[in-house]
């Protein structure tokens, strides 16, 4: 059986969202796109099979400027935001673990070092990890920390002009491979230093444990971890400088939800674009199934979504670029691109019938997939009540 | 009790999506949102219960070149097709019923005459209609041909260099009013003219009826009428000479439609307006309700469908300015931007308790509204068959 | 044009859940449905438009028993609760205000006299509410509180043996035509009454006045009005004494749910067998629209939705007749049937295309009155919230 | 971690709807629910991801009279049919794998046999299927015949008295393991047999190939087949006497789709449950997160999907046992309680956050298996056009 993935990127684009790209960022999707298309795509279900994928891959990211990919300097590409947001689009238009990995390295773990470490954090490891030398992760959720990550326990705590820490974190991307993880700790009292504070964790520090999730039936593409701290021993230039409070790593998950708010719309034409395809070509009662209202109606549905959810990415990235965006517009990003995407894919799995439970087609993966999309770096719940904080002024989280 | 209506225009912009507007269509807008508040919002439930607007609002909308606004020449404004959608916007932002006045007026009855019209045609009636002088109706639905106009039993059969038309006319916005009506017609075989054709009707013409709809529940700012021909005899210039077929009427369709897009956010505005407004000072349990997570989920979601329909309204101005706008992409905005607008005044109204259900407030009389609005100019069904006959090159209307 | 109303009450009916009736409760039904066709149906939209049934009607619903229907004693029918329901549900079949002036009769007004009230005011006020010739009406929400009841302001102070009511009550059913108010107040310290206390107060007594609601777009067959109570003196014996704080007002809401829970299954099925009738009979593309997917996919819907709705109120019956019923069951019923009612209601409106929206189908009317029945006697939060609570042991309501 | 699967099924039926069963179908609902629990649920996750569970334990459900169970003779349990379904609705509490294997066994091989086969089919076969002895399949769908069967293209030719087969089944589960096939195939003219008949094939027979689907991401705990037939020849007594036409599969499937109707109330019921269970136990932002509205929202309407589908379950579960039951009514219930059962699903693995997606709860399980269970026996789009045919009179399926 034909592997249909994501034919018809432009019949996707009814309203021809792409023509208000700039030539260079143009440019970048369209390389971005043929490497998906080359390299990522006849691997993937493999990849989601194994349960991650090849570590080679993250070097040749690195060689095509897709590592930390908006930021400026250290090796890193310097794309506007848009091209980044395309960029995401084009790789999660694959699968979303394979975006996931991106957004993990360029967003959480080099953005954190890139905004907020020393010089010399920055020039030790942004160049590897631009070059996909080096694989970074993020720590800041806990078993019992998700969606209120104050609650943190993973504890700091001086000892000399060294930090100890203890405690672990839960749904690590990346961890299983990571050769550095940004970490966030509570710290204690005293000595300049009080609150949630990010540490830059070689992985192969003594006391560093990653243990690797089992059992996940989404985003088997990419690999996560529970990170475990046993009196893991930090010199004290390991804290980043400029990060004091919740603020530093909220800025991080920003800077990811931005690239997911791109990404979902690649999953979601990747489903679209299937189902249209194999509803041209799937006949029953004697016709092609395209031409029945029902299917019709799904396939304007889901057309309608994706031209709404492209221009909602399109509008936060030149926000971005404007240097305006803020954290209650990304919400609204996350929380309607998201869910349509998984609504599309959901879709898109009707039209396919029986085949869209197998392997055969993308669709069934990138379904799974969005769930946990929906879930990380804030569930619908929680940016929900961040635009309602927003409009009415009123925190109603707890 | 206070009149809280659509007091937060840029609240309700949370992606600021009107700076990317120009200065002029600023202006523009920001002249039609003055009238609206000045001149309108304080009567428009006096005219919703009365079943209609004062005449002179018609000369005073002309004044302001509201009407054919985005046409060139014979005393029209000659703005922006985007301009033209800003002040749909505004004007459905008091009452869907203002907007299908000027809609009806522009889009229809003077886009007829302007596109397909004589020379001799454009100048008798457009700078009266752009004036405000006189009101025009545009006479394509009967009824038994909604959704499929070619089904029209309107008859017009030639007597010497005579048209005779016989045949009726349902759901005709202005039609009480009307001072000219296009109607459309089939033509019998020969002398040069088959198929559906135009003809500019002055209605005091003998054998022309305007009957007005009673017992409407929506839309009652606006009058309707069912017109009745009776051997209605005109002269040979009385036809469009540009227009054959019905590609004549749908492009009349498709204005009306693209005003329809950019109307609807106003009614939407409004509504989320009113509703954020109110929930800010209902209190419930010794609280604002506006801090119960239920209600800033509703709002959220009100917020976030406002956004995409704003935006899916901005390009389509765009493409319309660059003289791009294909019928397909206009289906796509009627179809969402219709569908965003009726679920959030829905929400609204139930943001607003008991309340929601008299005139003190603009929610339910905009809900009811916008039923009409969801069937006129192409159903959801019609429109899902549209894209979908786009993307998949099947048609499935019958 | 032909009034098309609820023609096919069996057809709606798919899965026989009426055979489950008894003997004696389908008599019942087809008495009531007899009525209802009768006398009520043809004049319905009279009534809409004049806003207010004629006090006759009261009468002669006294002469048929349907007043306090399922109370024992004093005049009343004594059915069992499923019966009640079912009338309820052929009331409502024509009008949700017609229920609604039931409800308020026998659930709301009846009820509480005849569950917490003194044998002298059962004898003095039931005989004449069963037989129409006294209308009584139920005073417990207020302007601030609505959801929240506990919040009410209106007070009774004792004055000597007197009490003396001061305060105002708001939306409230037959306001404007009631003879007798079981009105519900705090009562202050001391005496024997502390907290929120019920009284039978006769709508002559100095110092009570009702003034009409106006501008009402939804359930205008029903009157509703603003009680104000100024300095309203009562004799001691006007105070319901079986009923101590808030219990006692909400065990009449619970009867008047339960109501509500039957009734709205007759709205939804007129709209459902409305719109069933109109596809029949409603041409387009040269066919009956009732043979297009889309359309059978909405009726399909529609016919689901209304046997869900079916068989929840019989469960809710059966339950209540066997004395088993809990407030949290019938949240479960007043969430679900309101909402699934209005959806039908909603997309028999599209069915009926333009035509939906005036008066010559009931389907308008029915789809503005259940928005106030969506509001009253708990909105979908609540019941929502109360629900959760059953569930979870723990209140969220504020 | 706790495996917490399906703990309160008491709490998950509100309105008390198992009290409407008879005391026996109750015991029997004991006895499947405890064997559920400690035979299947233990074991469920690892027959998951081995795709497919042991041969033992179709021994062991034919013990426990779970095979063909509302048949009556032949060593099958004959209970009733509501029993039968509630059996469904256990084994498919634990998964809708078990429950498919049982549906085949005992709905479609077992039944087709039961009522369409000859005395010596049925004595040969129907003993060893009820003991487990035998396992049966049932070939219908083809790769190109799935929503409309009558397009099958496997034929059975006669070659003398015996018949020969060729062609291809596809979705056919415990295709590969079963003893015995029931397949449907076009018989040519002549012969008295034309049209399309039943076969009752043993596995062993050769030209005869189970070829098992890999890469299905849904319902792994069941096998699912492509079974090839390369010139298979059977002797005349293989075809089953009284099935002629479609008719006869056809019979079959709804069969099987009551038992689905019953069965996903199950799957609904272990992921609202688990759901309930975890929102107790998680604690965010200091609390409960069953505390917050936004989840108690979610909790009440699984709860009241939930009833609905339980009574809907039971109403369909009366008609059968009396007798009177249409495949229109058994299409209502195959529509509304999948699409409930996976919206519950879906919903319940919003509340297990990031848990949500691996194995450790069985949510994530029953919410991609519903996905197949959505699909076969009749997509949503077949019943919604089954039900529409049944209230127009007019097919609308091609």
């Amino acid at each position: 059986m034909t592997l249909l993935s994501d034919v018809a990127p432009d019949t996707a684009d009814l309203l021809a969202v792409d023509d208000e790209l700039t030539d260079t960022d143009r440019d970048i999707r369209d390389t971005v796109r043929s490497f998906a298309h080359t390299e990522l795509a006849p691997y993937i279900t493999e990849w989601f099979d194994a349960g991650g994928m090849p570590r080679e891959l993250v070097k040749r990211m690195g060689e095509l400027g897709l590592l930390g990919m908006h930021l400026e300097g250290y090796g890193c590409a310097g794309t506007t935001a848009t091209a980044y947001g395309v960029a995401c689009r084009e790789l999660e238009a694959i699968d979303s673990g394979l975006r996931s990995f991106v957004s993990t390295q360029g967003s959480l773990a080099m953005y954190a070092i890139h905004r907020w470490g020393s010089d010399e954090q920055k020039q030790r490891w942004l160049p590897l990890m631009a070059a996909g030398d080096a694989v970074g992760c993020f720590g800041l959720t806990e078993p019992d920390a998700g969606s209120d990550p104050s609650a943190m326990r993973t504890a700091a705590r001086r000892d000399g002009t060294d930090w100890v820490l203890d405690g672990s974190k839960m749904w690590i991307t990346n961890g299983p491979l990571a050769d550095v993880a940004v970490i966030w700790a509570q710290t204690d009292a005293g000595q300049g230093a009080r609150g949630i504070r990010g540490f830059v964790v070689p992985t192969d520090t003594p006391g560093f444990r990653a243990q690797e999730v089992r059992g996940k039936l989404s985003l088997r593409a990419s690999a996560t971890a529970e990170l475990v701290f046993d009196s893991l021993r930090l010199p004290a230039d390991a804290m980043l400088p400029g990060a004091v409070g919740l603020g530093g790593p909220l800025s991080c998950l920003s800077e990811a939800r931005y690239g997911i708010v791109w990404g979902v719309v690649g999953a979601a034409r990747s489903c679209f674009g299937t189902a249209l395809s194999y509803a041209h070509h799937r006949t029953q009662f004697g016709r092609s199934i395209a031409g029945f209202q029902l299917t019709q109606q799904k396939l304007a549905g889901m057309a309608v979504a994706l031209t709404q959810a492209s221009l909602l990415a399109g509008r936060l990235g030149r926000l971005k670029d404007a240097g305006a965006l803020r954290p209650a517009q990304i919400s609204v990003g996350k929380l309607a691109n998201v869910r349509t995407a998984l609504d599309i894919a959901r879709t898109a799995r009707t039209i396919l019938g029986g085949s869209g439970i197998t392997q055969d087609y993308p669709v069934f993966r990138h379904m799974v997939n969005l769930e946990t999309v929906l879930t990380y770096e804030g569930t619908e719940e929680m940016h929900a009540l961040a635009i309602g904080k927003e409009l009415t002024g009123m925190s109603a989280f707890r």
